[in-house]
């Protein structure tokens, strides 16, 4: 299970999952992305909620579950993205709990790091504020088109009055507003639930977003909604944003806003695998609040998710890595 | 979000949906029900159950996860049942937990004066008894039809010996038998799991009731269930009632008698839409037991079936409401 | 509900399901095996987890949801099984907790009782390893076939290292290996997740077992699963065994390692009603482990899983059974 | 472990204590008193609940723990109390979940059996209705003194209107006016929390029942209060009856009406091993509701106190066992 | 249980306490302060917390709590400090809980009607920085005194770096330097666990704060600490905040940050008893965080320190009360 | 927070407690024992719990709740023993978990390196088997003095039959036996509860160790146990175990067999720190058992149990550490 790069993860065969220091996947630690293809890592902000917290404690659940719940080979290439690229861990984004505004620039800071050495990440968060300042370092040049699964649009102008213009609800307007996301290349899927009013989806509809309801994605059955968000998305580089509420209620407790009617975790997997041949410059996993979700089920998914998405990283930085690295 | 008549819900993206006081939805609450198109109230009464009981504390933690998880926009039509309807909060049936019979009237006397003011009632148990002194009630001059998702008939004679007909199993045969409903207008849907004998469903087959099993339901799909419950219930005045225990155990880990095997939330929300059309008289949503639902997720589920149920009845409303009002 | 013979169960609308001594499905509680045509019994021991465990707690818990959601009549034949036949709880085979070796000795000695008198055995686990000792005993003479519902194969060679051959893990391998199974009569559905390396399927594809995995059970649907499960196992007697990590892990949070993305308890049913017809001598529901199961769901559809193979375990005994007993 | 007799328990060092069938501590299980020193048994019964029920639940969670937690030896007299004297698990008296008059009459008939056979009873409920049924047999004929640990006096008169005099609030002052316990040689002890109105205790105080506050325990100490429990009793056959909520709350989640800043299980245990030396009729350790302990604590707690009760009522009957038997 | 002027409760013998709508001890609801002799109200913010957060969820658990778990009379008075004194439930202050000082201004607006009436606030928090703005109301014209239960003297100048100076770490000391607090006036007790570094209590000691740690404390005994707080606060205006993390971790799991080996309810009771005759001008109890809390102890516990607030401040209110009021 | 020479603890009023990798206390992780004072280590193994299992997840979550609850000064010294002192976290040791003799060899020769480097060990279990093969490795050359707290003695013979001699029930009889601990040196404090048979404490008192029943210690008070822990121990070296299980049940819900009416928290505290002046060559927290502990309060407890051990363990190091090192 070693490339000889020193990119190794511990065989749970020998190491019984339960023991050992936790890191995502159980890939090797660092703090210097040098030489890393996928960065993996975690923001603890929770700071852009308006409604029920905790996803502050989503890394670190996650993580641990990411060494419990996942084993490294995957299912359908029976070989491992660990052995085939560089994976590392490379810890938590600073952030400060009591204040958003230096958070976004702790956070943005971190990843500027990731991306100035070439390493594509992908994130546990946190709330879903966290894409934008990830959004700002990798999508600062040109805008990325944007695989949105989620309950929610968030597309919001603010919540409160007018100066409350960055939570987690707003995200993809403000994305959008900064030319950080091109709203022509954007799928949200899965939205669904009662609305806080006539406007709900104005901007997303407006802008030019692909939005498909709930309601859409079962009448148009799991293998249109694939070919949708590749038509969609297109070519050129795309960033991969989840929320976990996304999912049915009932399999993410663990969340700040559930919503129920939703699909489950094969309509998930199958999407995240859908998106082979896209050019994924980034991906991430958000709102897991352990506090609300007895029994671990929601980071669970949370871990197998994010593996899934760095096994078809792993073949988008494979097909674009520039030789002699 | 005010039509200008007091009856208003409070903005969520203002007030947080942690904060203040709860009233089912948000909406005004008051014990006058004059005015009032819809008036949604609880039954915290378990007295007939013959299992695991807790259901007492079922319309507190629905009232609760109302304000939590439901917002006031439906997604499909894009209004607000509580702009287009006047809805009200009326509070819980005063009950007697300790005398089942005393709680049988202590229920019918409040719903009378609900009855009497014209409202419609939108009822949060509670155990199954509970639709039966409503019955009395808004069934009194004629039977009425029945929309009724279970996974249980509950139309046996009795428990234990015939002294004992009243309770959460035996509603539906005492409702035919007085009356209130019709068993060639009453559909029951989501019938499954191990017997008592072999006659459960003797009386519901005997008497005329379409039973829908979830063997039949899976053959027949959705859409056709959809037509069959219109079919069914036909025109002319029709009651809804709502056994969480309908859906899958995995979806309502929190009531009495939970069955696996079920059809899930998506399902059951389409159903009430496809309820569009008929005359609705009043609705329910019972056997929700909080001590028994680590999570919250089955009084989740409930709140979002009553403003599916509040959306579905506020256009009954409409069409029926005498000019003037 | 007495056929005459002493095996009776209590009627649960006479004594609640909350009251009373528990045993499987309230059945008569014996130690001897004289003239009981299906044994049900637990064996509670979970010494051969490489994971999370706890799933020698597990008959205790079975037993007490068989109880308190299992009733006596199946929806189908709307008969009951424990009419049919005489069913008994056996009891629990003798462990030793802290030694697995002599466990499996223990299980042996058990078991080797009640097929002695021509019995069939209904067990609830306990950890995967517990059909080892089983099938030494009711397969001595001949392989038998063997439908395997579990999220993963179980035929690996060993953990750690080649002395450490007899586990969870390693069941199926030594089973074949010992003779006990017919590889070409093996079939494995559900497989599924991330695993540890790229043999790990190795053994089960090159001894012949025909191996569904999730995907290729979507793909085929269920009633061609159905039509495989009895293609591969044909006539002769055959075992069944289900870890309930084969169904999603939302319905199974207390085991010990839950995969997402699996099929659910209609599913599950379905396929063990697809089982009339085979010549079933034995079955088992294993890997239940109740502190990691909040609210007890994980128990619930273990035993109506158990319900249903006893039902269709009836019908087999019945159609073999010797004229005379 | 076996005194000759067939009154022995398994012992748990070779059956682990998480196998085998339940019993109130393994104890052999019969539903025929004669022969039978002590019957142990259980109430499943909680209709008499005003507040947050599921105290029918108790009894089968009491049995659990009193496998799991507790072992046959007793730690000051290193004897065990059922090899001194003849204990049996008798089973639950039958009940009727939905009426409150018949399960009395029930329950009643249930310990005229045991008590007619000479056997003292040692009970697990269910609310605290159901010493009433029991006192009426075994103090039928004269009225017996009685220890009582609660955080309420339960010496109401009625709830809801005067119609309604037998509930788990109004126990006591029933027993005292039909003559069934001297209110003289009544103490009641752990009395605590805010109160319904002024005269709470009104009735304890004016009929002459010995009064201690949680605040008069915490003055004069453990060692007089268990003092003052034996001057109160004095000579004469006593009752015993425990309500778990007389615990701190953070002892007994799972009750319905827990009552913060009690006494905790060392001096509950201490003041039943000061009951050596009174003339014990029976006992009773009542409102465990198993849905609202998460952890099982609850009943652990419950499981204990009886076997310490156990240990103390052999003494009693042994001293007064008459010879021959 | 009405004093005639419109401030009463519900009779929970009549309605049960698991029905109606929910407010602190079922006190009448009101926006309007007019007449209000002490407002009970929440802040449903928790901003400022550095750690694990959800507090925000606590008013609305605390309420649920206070109607389930609270009577209206005192066991001591044995009368209704709602009797006594005119009591209002005047609801949440307004929050925005993605942004720290826009909370504290809308806080303070809040509580500046509730003072402007003459109203005594008892506040249910919230995190622990809630008292700043209420302080800034209540103690504008002078510094009060102050009895501080907790486990951390929160006197840090700051977290992160020196801009962030507002937090539930700091509120203490900005109240000092406010001038809100006199520190020769103010106690903190129970101070105790593991420090980040050797000044945490440095400010607190350096401007004379007296600090009770928990060594202290069961060095002197309840009552010379009772005592001790009686010679510190003195008279004049005092101002009593309690963090429920003061009491020992098992009595608290619902709270960010619970530190074992604390003090237990019934010394936080005494003490508060022992505030009698000092000049109260508000209190609250903070730090409630419901999804931590499992089984609602934590706001069980906060509830019935509120009741002993309010029959404290009662007396207060009504020996200062102007006549004619 | 850093003594110059690489062994330093991360800041948590810099990084929030909740993110960032987790280490014991956040100490440094290495594999290398060479110049550490004091390695913390788990040993993730239960097999040889003999009732209810899952303290192999032990370290794991002893670890997150050294992060999250315990910070780097302590709270008498006012300094850190992590400055004081040269800690490391060195991770877990290898087990075999089906294979209990394989497992002890694994962890013998953990240890075996650490001891060599002249580290002291500092081990968060793990079942109470845990200790054996560490004292194997500590006291290979000499008899080490004990200080056990637990409920149980451990000092059985075997279970079963005379073949399994090694479990968590034996531990201290096969110490003794094998040279490893001196009785007379050894003191075991809070046993309590039910026991097997008569002979349970028979060889602790006959081979003279020390016990204080919890009746015992009780009666003595604490300040005379902690008296006495110095007068047996004496001088000499010295071991500490902890069973988390001394402590009462209600402090302790996660762990295999809890007993009730034990000590506190901040009992176990001041035992510890008046451990001070003992020659402490290495101790131990055993028997957390996550799946059983909802909330995480025993592995709180265990935490900060550890770092009382490591401020103790701290000054004795120092105090015989070789000059030069």
């Amino acid at each position: 299970m070693n490339d000889g790069s020193g990119f190794s993860v511990k065989d749970p065969l020998l190491t019984p999952r339960f023991a050992g220091h936790i890191s995502f996947f159980r890939l090797p630690v660092t703090e210097d992305p040098a030489g890393v293809d996928i960065a993996v890592c975690g923001v603890p902000f929770d700071g852009g909620v308006g409604n029920r917290n905790g996803a502050r404690l989503g890394p670190r659940q996650i993580r641990e579950l990411s060494v419990n719940a996942v084993k490294p080979y995957h299912p359908i290439s029976n070989s491992s993205p660990f052995q085939r690229c560089r994976f590392a861990d490379l810890g938590d984004a600073p952030v400060n709990p009591i204040d958003l505004g230096h958070s976004l620039e702790l956070i943005e800071g971190f990843y500027r790091r990731i991306h100035a050495a070439g390493a594509l990440p992908l994130t546990a968060g946190g709330d879903h504020l966290v894409p934008l300042p990830i959004l700002r370092v990798i999508a600062r040049d040109r805008p990325v088109g944007l695989v949105h699964l989620d309950a929610h649009a968030d597309t919001f102008d603010h919540f409160f009055d007018a100066r409350f213009r960055y939570n987690h609800g707003t995200t993809f307007r403000r994305a959008a507003e900064e030319g950080l996301i091109d709203p022509k290349r954007t799928i949200q899927i899965g939205i669904r639930g009662p609305r806080f009013g006539p406007d709900d989806l104005g901007f997303s509809l407006r802008s030019g977003m692909r939005v498909v309801t709930i309601e859409e994605f079962f009448e148009l059955g799991l293998a249109r909604v694939i070919d949708e968000i590749a038509r969609v998305a297109g070519d050129g580089p795309t960033y991969v944003s989840i929320d976990v509420d996304a999912l049915d209620a009932v399999y993410v407790p663990g969340t700040g806003a559930p919503e129920i009617g939703g699909f489950g975790p094969r309509e998930a997997i199958a999407m995240i695998r859908g998106l082979a041949g896209l050019e994924l410059v980034g991906a991430d996993v958000v709102e897991v609040s352990p506090p609300l979700d007895s029994g671990g089920g929601t980071a669970r998914i949370a871990a197998v998710l994010m593996f899934e998405l760095a096994e078809v990283m792993a073949d988008t930085r494979l097909a674009r890595r520039v030789p002699g690295r």
